[in-house]
Order: structure tokens, then C-alpha cells, then sequence
């Protein structure tokens, strides 16, 4: 349970820290790439690692069903399983329990359900999912928790909420304190800003190592989203670890940064990627677009991937819209990279000072939470001439 | 038409050469992955460099009708487009014609088809082709031919083999002699020994600076395939490269090089590996097979691939059953890598003059021309201890 994180500088809320774990360090704020079944889907362990990542995330919902935590056990742990050597965060598997298995019951001590594969009965308990983390050697876990969609009554998100705080004190109790990972305790709440204030305090009154942001993304909108983080991200313990599940556009990372959380995941990027819709510093393309047939240039002439060192738009339009399994390839590890590089730049913004004007930039390019469909703007300014 | 290609070494009929190109060496007997659209699938440029490939193949069938010989000419050529900075090679595009497009119509001068994309009318001529690959700029070109299946009568493979060699004399007229790419003249035939003596002796009347063995693998079996390699190679002319179309298993390959044939292509490894199918040193794994499951070792020990250097066949096994992209990705790059790993073996073969060993050891463990369903037999020895 000892979770070194060190807050190396400030910009108002926002901070540019370090977190140390058994399997190395990571620079804050910081972009998780995902790889829900232990890897990240196109990308060889190895690209991940010269794309600039420095922690994977994993499922545990679905690493439960197929492989089954015993089998990677046995293997040796989890990254032994995947080949990736950097630090690992599970998800609990909470939000899968409830967007993807059938029939789940819930009850105070846990959620039974079938799995959406093969529609064997499975149990998760705040105790057995700590248990599995710990078997599978992660370097984060999450404690289970209960998701609710929106929208959601006040009444229904506050039982919902109670249930979430009973396993978290579950959980907490669960985990033994001096192994080698860190248990992240999950703010739930909803849209409701009295019911985020106290799960915030309930996890606090339990010292978790570090804090989650859950619940978001559900169907609640920019604004509601963007006041989630406001609210929430403050009440939480300054010199603890901050992680935003699930987010987001550059923008909606931007503004959580800005904020003062320290970590982030999302499939956007590699999602995105096989749908040829590729993240730029001067914002998104659609590659399959008529207009990149003949378009020589690389998808982002400032970007360092194998793309765009190597290959033009045209040769991405072409392979997308040829169905060829490179397109995809090729498009996820450019916006892995991107979002890693950008987390880069967001970090020298907290450093220098800079979030204010980064932002507004990024505002030009980035219409419509990363969906313009007019001309590229201006490029954003870096933060500084050279990196 | 200046192709410099030198031989290194023989043994009995097998050859070690180096052949000379515009866009580096290549050391034969050498196998070329398949790049039809331009990648091979799921495949970056870097990695395929990283695996060792000397030259990529490309089709001219399917480059013309998506994106264009326009687009790629306007683009800078076929390397700029693809980001191979080696050595290509296109297929005429002959084969796809008859296999793939429809109500083609043949003539005299040329074929006249229906795109199996849009149903737009497209006409290919000796002639046109050649110009098309020179626009491309292609390291090695192929005629215009026509491809029968098999079985076919003789006296219809004899009428396919006139048309095929009338093509020839017309691409070979229109091939410009001092351009930096080579004009490969195809041996057609069928399995008509007769045939086969014919056609090479029309090619070498029309002197290539490069012979290919077409029309194999069209469902004549294993024993006529071999038979075709082995009444032709040794007709065709001692000191220019041989290039057998389209094969195959590694015993395909090595019989082929025992033959004297430098030059090999072949979707085989790459296609397999999407389906599970992973070649090795100890014959094929087929991945899906619940024995991996749980299996901690790397799918070749002997291999340096990104899978097998990190990951073990658990991983993999779970990946493709899974149907995670990253699967099929890694699986293609360790096949591709085996292949052309194997390649080395062979050249080394044929300088140690150790043929003959390493067939009958590859033939114990590959028995059935690649696909052995039971356990694994003994590995191979390799022609020395070290590489």
C-alpha cells in the first residue's frame, strides 16, 4: 500500500508529479493506453513501450472470463502474461459487470451474474476482486464498484452510491496493506454534486493510497462531465494520486489536468483509430475522406511514429478504405502516440505555466470535443520551441 | 534492364546469389512477404524491416484499380507510397485478372475486364502493364500472362501458352532496356513437360534479365507442382534469377532452392498466422488448440521475433481466441520472421553444402506439407551452431 507520489510542480490545480511503482516510474499527468484483454488492440507490447507509454490498463472483468485469473497466475502474473514490463492498473470489472453480463444480481456482499460469453454464472465480491488483483501481481487496482447510468434519480443514485461505499470499506479491509500494489478507492455519485461530496468523504475516511473519478461518461454530457471532475477533484487529499476513468477528447483531458487529476484512460485513440479518425496537433482527420487520396503529406508532420516518420495521408486513406489490417495498425499506434505526446505537453504546461494558453489553442483545433468537420485550423503552439 | 546478380555458391543445381537493385541487395535464395495493397497485413514497414525482408511484393491488379497508377505515380512512386525502402517487386496482376474480375474478355493484344470492386471496365495489355510498373517504379516487373487452373487438356494449355508467350514478346518490346527496373519473362505451361520446355525456350529467345515459374499451385497437387520445378529450373538460363510464383510450404521452398530456384513469394505465412497456424522450428503450432492455453513457453524458443522474445503461447492462444487484433498481428510477424529466417538457413545450406540434411530433418517434423496435427516431432538441427 505504500504509493510514492511525488508532486514535482503546481500551476494553480493542476500538477506534474511522480509515481513510483515496482515496475518503474510514471510521469504525471499521465495517459493509460488500454489493453483490455492484456493488450492494446494492434499494438505489440513493443510499440506501446516506444510510443512513450509508461503504464497498460487491463481488465479484470474481462481477463476473469477468458483467460481466468488462475491460468495467468500459474503463467506467472499478469505481466508476464502480457510481455508488457511497465506498471499494470486493472479495472474491478465493475462497469462490465453492468454494460456487458446478463442476469446480475446484486446484493450488500457482491453482484452475481452471467458472463456475456458463455453465460456461466460468475461472482464478484469487493474481497474476491481485491484478491484476484493481487493474484494477477497489477500495480493498481480498483476496488468493485457500481456504476450507475444517466440519467439517474437523486434517490436511486444515493442507494446506488451506498452500495458502492460498502464495498469500498469492504475492500479496503480486503487488501493487505505491504504488497507491492496500490488499491485506488472509486468516487461515485452521479451527477449530484452533495452525493460526490460525500463519497469523497467516505473514502477519505479510509486512506486509500490514491483516488478514482468513476461514473462519468455514462451519458451525462460535456457539461455535467466537465462539473464532475470541478466539483470532485479538489475534496480530494493533495498529495494523493487523481485518476479520471474512462476520458476522454484532448480537451476533456486538458480540462481535467487543469483541474488537478493525475491520470487518465480511454479507448478513444485506438477506437478512433480503426474507425480512421486520427488525432493531430492541428486537429482531427477523417481519413477515409476524398480529400486525402492525393494528400502527400504525413497524418502529423510534428509526430515521431512509425506513420508519420514513413507514410503519407494517402497511403492511411488508402489502406483504410482497402480494409487492409495495417490501417488499423498504423492509425492506433499514431494516436496512441499522439495522446502520449500530448499528456507530454500537458505535463511541460504545468510546468511552465502554460494550461491557460495550451488550452485555448487546442480550443481552435479541437471543435466539438475532437470532431471538426471544416479546414484545419492554425496548429496549436507548443509549450516550448523545442522538446 | 541491367539486373547484376552474382552467384555466391552452389550446390548441385541450388544457388547462393546476391542480386543488385536500385533500392539495396538482396541475398538469395530470398523470400518475398506479400505486400498485395501495399503492407503486408498487419504489418508496419519498420517491423517488416526488423524481420529481415529484403523486398516486398506488391499486385499490379489490385494497385490499379485502388488507389490508381495516377495517384501512386503523382505520389512520388511505389516506395514513397508504401514507405518500403527496398527492393519491390509487382505481380502483373495476371492471375488476380482471371481469379478475381469478372467477364473478362481475352484477345490478341490484351484482356479486357470488369473490376471485382466497382464493376468499372478496365483493359490490361502486355504493354500497359509494363508501363504501369515502370510508372510505379518497381525494382522488378512481371509480363503480362495468363494463368490456366488446373486440370486443363494439353491442347488448351497449349493455346493459353501461345497467348501468354505473344504477351511476352509484346511487354518484352516495350520494356525500355536502360531503365533502373527488370522485366521478369514467366515459364507457363501447366503441367505439360512439353509445354514447359516451349515456353522457356521462347523466353529465352526474347532474353530477360530474369526468368519466373508461373502457373503453380493452381491445384495440381504436390507431386506435378514439384515435377513443373524440376523439368524447368535447370532449362532456364544458369547465371540470371529464378523466381518460383506464389509457393509455398518450407518444403516447397526448399525443394524449390535444392532445384535452383533464388527467388520465392508466397501469402502462406501471413495467412496461416491469421488463422492461428504458427510456423516453427519443431514444426507448426496450431495456436486455438486448448493445449496452449496454458503454455508458458515461447512459441519458437530458437526465434527473436517481438511474440517469441516476450510472450509466451498462452498469451497468443488467448489473443487470437479472444479475436483481439493484436493477435493475428503478432502471429504474422513471427511468421514472417520464420520464413525468412528459414531463408538464411538456406543460403547458409547451400554455401555448407548441407541440403540434403536439413530436408530430411525439416521433412520429420513437417510432414504433410505443413500441417502435422500431431505432437511435435524432434527440431530440426540447424546447418551450424551459430548465426
Amino acid at each position: 500500500m505504500n504509493l510514492r507520489f511525488d508532486i514535482l510542480a503546481t500551476s494553480g490545480p493542476a500538477r506534474r508529479g511522480r509515481l513510483f511503482t515496482a515496475h518503474g516510474t510514471v510521469e504525471t499527468p499521465a495517459f493509460m493506453p488500454v489493453g483490455t484483454r492484456g493488450a492494446v488492440k494492434g499494438m505489440t507490447a513493443q510499440e506501446l513501450e516506444a510510443a512513450g507509454a509508461s503504464v497498460m490498463l487491463a481488465n479484470l472483468y474481462h481477463l476473469t472470463l477468458r483467460p481466468g485469473i488462475d491460468v495467468i497466475e500459474r503463467l506467472g502474473g499478469i505481466h508476464r502474461f502480457t510481455g508488457w514490463r511497465g506498471p499494470i492498473l486493472t479495472d474491478s470489472g465493475g462497469y462490465q459487470v453492468f454494460s456487458l453480463a446478463r442476469l446480475r444480481r446484486l446484493d450488500p456482499d457482491g453482484v452475481t451474474f452471467r458472463s456475456h460469453l458463455d453465460g456461466s454464472l460468475v461472482r464478484f465480491t469487493p474481497e474476491s476482486v481485491v484478491e484476484a488483483q493481487r493474484r494477477l501481481g497489477v500495480d493498481f487496482a480498483m476496488t468493485l464498484d457500481e456504476c450507475p447510468p444517466w440519467p439517474i434519480s437523486e434517490a436511486d443514485a444515493e442507494t446506488s452510491l451506498e452500495l458502492t461505499t460498502r464495498w469500498a470499506e469492504l475492500a479496503r479491509r480486503a487488501w493487505i496493506e505491504d504488497g507491492p500494489g496500490a488499491l485506488f478507492g472509486i468516487v461515485q455519485g452521479s451527477g449530484y454534486r452533495d452525493l460526490r461530496r460525500r463519497a469523497v468523504a467516505s473514502l477519505r475516511a479510509l486512506d486509500f493510497p490514491a483516488y478514482a473519478i468513476g461514473g462519468v461518461s455514462v451519458g451525462e454530457g460535456t457539461e455535467m462531465r466537465r462539473a464532475v471532475v470541478e466539483w470532485t477533484a479538489p475534496e480530494l487529499p493533495a498529495d494523493k494520486p487523481r485518476y479520471l476513468m474512462g476520458l476522454g477528447t484532448p480537451l476533456d483531458l486538458l480540462h481535467a489536468v487543469s483541474h488537478g487529476v493525475d491520470l487518465f484512460d480511454c479507448v478513444l485513440p485506438a477506437r478512433n483509430a480503426r474507425h480512421g479518425v486520427l488525432f493531430t496537433r492541428r486537429g482531427v482527420l477523417r481519413i477515409k475522406n476524398a480529400r486525402f487520396r492525393d494528400d502527400p503529406r504525413p497524418v502529423d508532420e510534428r509526430c515521431s511514429c512509425p506513420l508519420c516518420t514513413r507514410q503519407s495521408r494517402a497511403l492511411l486513406h488508402h489502406l483504410i478504405r482497402a480494409g487492409e489490417l495495417t490501417g488499423p495498425v498504423l492509425a492506433t499506434i499514431h494516436n496512441v502516440r499522439y495522446y502520449l505526446d500530448f499528456m507530454a505537453d500537458l505535463r511541460e504546461c504545468v510546468e511552465l505555466g502554460t494550461l491557460t494558453d495550451f488550452a485555448q489553442e487546442l480550443t481552435d483545433c479541437y471543435a466539438d470535443g475532437g470532431s471538426p468537420a471544416t479546414p484545419l485550423a492554425a496548429p496549436p503552439r507548443r509549450p516550448r520551441a523545442a522538446r
